[in-house]
């Protein structure tokens, strides 16, 4: 029994039994080692960053880890901008970095480089295993480390000899006991409930206060205070769709976010961290609320969200609030616009459904059209790093067996194209709905917002991608999806239809007009 | 005036006229002074790696850097795998990096990360700047660092107020000068004399060693003293064909190589390293040489190669040696294998080729297929991250305007695969010939020296790519590039031809039997 039987046997042994790899030579035990480990599914990826923004979608959606496999410095670092919006998201992550032999570090060969660095940039938790006995407690640690709370990445680097040596110990495999989320501070609830009472707040809903049951806790304190309700822009997973009380979303671009929130006074945290602009402008605030707004950081990420809203309902004594109700939308047809796109959505959209949404700036209408559909979860790019979405698809899918509509762009599906040939591979049940409009749009807004407007210049050109046009339908093809073009809200709503009603991954392009619209 | 003029100005000043652009939001003010900057070439990729690698294979080609441009911490990421091999290349590099504005950086916002912990894993020079007056000089300076020598990644950190703020000072562009290159040491040149004379020798050559001019005093000296003439495994760049001395290539796996070195008594490095694994076995050495071999560290990258093979023909009066001559390989016909892919390419090769060499097991033939073809360069895989043929190719044919033949197989070409749209939007001259096998070969191989070779076994099936079958066309197609399946050699010869006499790229899927051949 070696260092690869004992993490194998560890992962099973604390639940972790999904591993997303594209490994090399160095993790060659590893992957031997599954051949004894039938209880492990092993899914592979063809580019590090799928592998990744899998697990990522894996425990978004399970609240539990999924494994990855990287080879070396290399495939961490291709896997890293995936694991950054894992990060951002707070999921629980082990991420299984092979490395060199111990004793051939030193001879710098060509795929020697710095982990430990790259590591250390994502902000969780590493390790270095340095002995095959050492593995099995190092893996339950990193699984505990994992779930935070909040949940975070966990990084274990596991040099090949350590793989590959033999226990000199008897097999024993820790299962590690997650840690209790952080206490809530009962002077700061009585600070926010003084606020709510007193202020024009907002409650500030983020990470995992987005459930349908804390929302309907969070709606009973607004009404009773006449508070706001405001979500933060990219969640890392909400439930939404009818009978869920639907919060504000706090808007993207910081002029208008500032507007939105220049009359609160007061500001209650949960699950959240203060509202920042996503990028920086000239002569634009970094903060968004104002300078006299009262910022009551009641439950910040990792401690009981849920805890704090019965705290506070409580406090408050908030009567229950009925859910307002409506329809759903009617279904599209004619012309596809960014209008019908979300109607086509939100028309046909099954209960459910899971939705991984990197539809940017063809997007906007689509929380609109769906907030009566019936009740789904919303995932969104919580870093920022795009190429997010058809990876967070294929792990949710993985992860649930349920259906998933993965919402994409033209410009952000091309960085990790390849999680389409494992959602095939894998049978995933994955709707893709590619927005084509040639066009990295929300570059080309903020190019506008410098000032270079001018029509055909060199800087216009840097933002186009119809110069040769992306035929995505022919890439989905060749990683193995099946693929239709649609040109109208009825085509698509159609696709859409057969897609959930046909087992395996589906590809549609949504032909859009070009650029912004 | 701005900092990001500045930039692109300083760039201009330097010579360096070509950028691989990722951009994002916080690098839109140089992407709207591209329109004030007509000499700068910059070319849109869709991925980081796509930008990174063109920007390695344009250095390997010119010895100049190109810039790229990256987003924050997640487009440094994406691209730092083939800056790891860029960096085992060598070669000079200016690496730009935007990121959020200085006073943003506090707030923790979605896409704050740590970027200088990714910098300094690369190993190379990097620098934030601070304020916009500090542009040009930091320009300068990293343009200078990037040519070493010996060459390297140079990373410049660009805050977006720096980018977008106002000049203080007037507009100057200082010019680097390059450091000259590593002093050699007489009492070293003396004792390879001694030891190339007294005891069984090898001349190891690397880096900038391997042009015709220095092959040709390479064999001089060997034939004189009856040493072996050895280049490493993975060269950046090597001048080969008929007329051009062939050194033995170090044989990738270690116990092959140890065999090839077993006698050797001293070994004389001459712009190349020690020679050691590529990884590391269970009893396995990591070094590849006795323990009783003299090694001489006569001409450490960054020095006068040159200069080191000129000190030893001279103080050897090694007499000028007839190059071997040969025949050009025969048109194969019939099947396709590894041999008859080998002997199209060579049979078919055009004077002054560029090639990008990703073949990996399928490339076995190659050399010999090519030896007697009209004189060529050659790149290899530097870094063992793979992903670098595409892009590296990309970068060369923009770099030289010559044809490039990237060799490619379907497991490494999946890395990178939006290098093939870049290709088609600039009309480079790239034939891409990708083989397909449908599985990680190489590591089938390593999987079967570990012991895990039962059939049908889930590690074996971690390690295939028929299912589903990746269809190179249609991604090729998909991408804008016109794609042709060949399954016979004769196909292949016709469908090489013809691309050569084609402007712009073209892509060869070959259908090789399954798996290892």
């Amino acid at each position: 029994m070696n260092g690869a039987h004992a993490l194998l046997a560890t992962l099973q042994a604390n639940g972790v039994t999904t591993c997303f790899a594209n490994p090399g030579t160095s993790e060659m035990h590893f992957v031997a080692g599954l051949d004894d480990a039938p209880g492990m599914n092993a899914i592979l990826c063809l580019f590090e960053g799928v592998a990744t923004g899998a697990a990522d979608g894996y425990a978004r959606v399970t609240k539990r880890p999924a494994a990855t496999l990287l080879h070396l410095g290399p495939g961490l670092a291709n896997g890293w901008a995936n694991l950054h919006n894992a990060r951002r998201a707070r999921v629980p992550l082990i991420n299984i970095v092979g490395d060199h032999a111990t004793y051939h570090a030193q001879y710098d060969a060509p795929l020697q480089s710095d982990i430990d660095s790259l590591t250390s940039a994502l902000k969780g938790w590493q390790r270095r295993t340095l002995k095959p006995d050492d593995v099995a407690l190092d893996t339950a640690d990193a699984v505990r480390a994992s779930f935070g709370p909040p949940g975070q990445i966990a990084t274990l680097i596991l040099p090949a000899d350590v793989s590959w040596g033999e226990l000199n110990v008897a097999p024993s495999w820790p299962v590690a006991t997650p840690e209790r989320a952080l206490p809530l501070d009962e002077g700061i609830i009585g600070k926010a409930l003084g606020a709510l009472r007193r202020k024009r707040s907002a409650v500030f809903l983020g990470g995992s206060a987005l459930d349908a049951a804390q929302l309907k806790l969070a709606q009973r304190i607004c009404a009773a205070t006449d508070s706001k309700m405001i979500m933060e822009t990219f969640p890392s997973i909400i439930d939404r769709g009818t009978g869920i009380p639907i919060p504000e979303r706090l808007i993207y671009l910081s002029e208008f976010a500032i507007a939105q929130l220049k009359d609160v006074e007061a500001i209650v945290l949960i699950g959240s961290i203060e509202p920042v602009g996503f990028f920086a402008y000239p002569d634009v605030a970094s903060r968004l609320v104002t300078d006299d707004c009262e910022v009551i950081n009641l439950a910040p990420p990792g401690s009981d969200t849920m805890a704090a809203l019965e705290n506070l309902v409580n406090g408050l004594e908030a009567p229950v609030v009925v859910v307002p109700r409506g329809d759903v939308v009617g279904e599209p047809s004619g012309a596809l616009s960014t209008q019908s796109f979300a109607a086509a959505i939100g028309a046909t959209m099954p209960e459910g459904l899971l939705v991984a949404d990197e539809s940017n700036t063809s997007g906007v209408h689509l929380f609109g059209a769906t907030q009566f559909s019936p009740p789904h979860q919303w995932m969104t790019l919580t870093g920022g790093s795009i190429g997010y979405g058809l990876p967070v698809a294929l792990g949710a899918a993985v992860a649930s067996g349920e259906r998933v509509l993965c919402l994409e762009s033209d410009g952000s599906m091309m960085y990790t194209p390849q999680a389409l040939w494992t959602m095939a591979r894998e049978g995933a049940p994955v709707t893709v709905v590619a927005l084509s409009n040639r066009s990295y749009a929300i570059l080309n807004l903020e190019r506008q917002r410098v000032g270079a407007v001018h029509e055909g210049s060199t800087s216009q050109r840097m933002l186009e991608l119809d110069d040769p046009t992306l035929d995505l339908c022919s890439i989905a093809r060749g990683l193995g999806v099946p693929a239709t073009r649609v040109s109208s809200a009825d085509e698509l709503v159609r696709a859409l239809r057969d897609s959930y009603a046909t087992p395996g991954p589906a590809f549609i392009e949504a032909m859009l007009p070009k650029g912004l619209n």
